[in-house]
């Protein structure tokens, strides 16, 4: 627990938050500013800044219970699809990981977020970036 | 495999695709029509439409990857942080899960997305939807 992080002192009731799901390892809250109703936050409990630094054996229970969320959402809110997003660092108002599920209806005004686009300049570029980001995994993966 | 799938047949070699990763689970390729260079897909090679198609077992196995892609196109783009999503049905362009990494940097024009917000309006309706939801997680958990 991290005295300073609002989401850990929710987590340890501290400060009220509108819980929608706990377990020993996850806590989902609605937000309370949503995109729509239903918008939760899915959280460890355990106080990990970006997803970069949750560890690799919670991964897959964790990423279970968005799922769980994800479907519940969707039914709870009988939206037709959900968004599931993360912020790390930029655009993350809480520097304590928490993955968004949004309840999306089709022309519910969202889509705009995937717009405008770039074009890459040339073939050239995508060559560098797409080297870039291989050797980047080479160097992590040693 | 599904034939009619376009990122089926990038990851059968049946059609072109950037590739920066790939593994016996997953493949990443660079979309090609950017939010920023850099930004890439992260897909299970086999056929699952949504987040919640993804069977289980493999959940834990495929976000590992979606992190390791994280940190290395943040790496790669000397970024300041990541942006992390899926679209699950609505906004979804091809129907086959795939997860969105995005390299951020700060004041880069895109935190409009968490804009505007929605306000409950009363605590009644709050109250309406986290039952709602509590009720659907329950049931799904059943």
């Amino acid at each position: 627990m991290n005295e300073a992080c609002v989401f850990c002192r929710i987590i340890d009731g501290d400060l009220e938050g509108i819980v929608v799901y706990e377990d020993e390892l996850s806590v989902a809250i609605l937000d309370h500013r949503p995109l729509f109703p239903g918008h939760c936050l899915v959280m460890p409990r355990s106080h990990y800044e970006t997803l970069s630094d949750l560890p690799t054996p919670v991964i897959g229970s964790f990423f279970s219970k968005v799922q769980l969320i994800s479907r519940a959402v969707e039914k709870a809110l009988i939206a037709e699809g959900n968004f599931v997003a993360m912020n790390n660092r930029v655009s993350q108002s809480v520097p304590h990981l928490h993955v968004h599920v949004v309840p999306r209806r089709r022309k519910d005004g969202l889509k705009g977020f995937f717009w405008p686009r770039y074009k890459y300049k040339s073939d050239e570029e995508v060559l560098t970036v797409q080297t870039a980001i291989k050797n980047a995994i080479g160097d992590l993966q040693k």
